[in-house]
């Protein structure tokens, strides 16, 4: 299942930067950064609600948005597009060397 | 159907600056900011085409990043979570006064 996890976190604060390191962090084990706070992960139902805990003990509830797309069925790449810069890799693609 | 668009709009120039008030204005006419570059919009297949006409009319494709995910069906409500701050409100839920 692809689920796209996308943020805001305050960074008003040297406390809302680390949060936010740690929030790109904690995504960066499921997926790919697709832009500044949008995470694109490939994961089961175990692996998402082990992500969502340890996103909600890092984030600020009063301040920080987390937000969960679920996007299911084998063919979500279908469900995505792109235009202009930064375009994502193919998690489930070919390894190309 | 619900279409997830996320953008980061380069906004080292003025220039940068004039596109991303563009983005999210054009966004504004189909749906709701969610997040600081994310809104959810309602809309058929050919709304969603001139809004990504539109859109690609706006964006500098060399700086910026706009990505469409497209989260078909009626149970889409179903398939997004929220922690944190700043609640979407229902698109399609009663209008209270």
């Amino acid at each position: 299942m692809l689920v796209l996890v996308t943020y805001d976190v305050s960074t008003t604060t040297a406390e809302g930067k680390k949060r936010l390191r740690k929030v790109a962090q904690l995504c960066q084990n499921y997926g790919q950064r697709v832009q500044n706070s949008v995470f694109e992960c490939i994961m089961n139902t175990t692996q998402f609600t082990a992500l969502k805990i340890a996103l909600t003990n890092v984030i600020n509830v009063e301040e920080d948005s987390l937000r969960f797309y679920r996007i299911s069925g084998s063919n979500y790449k279908n469900k995505v597009e792109h235009l202009g810069a930064k375009a994502s890799i193919d998690l489930e693609g070919p390894l190309l060397f």
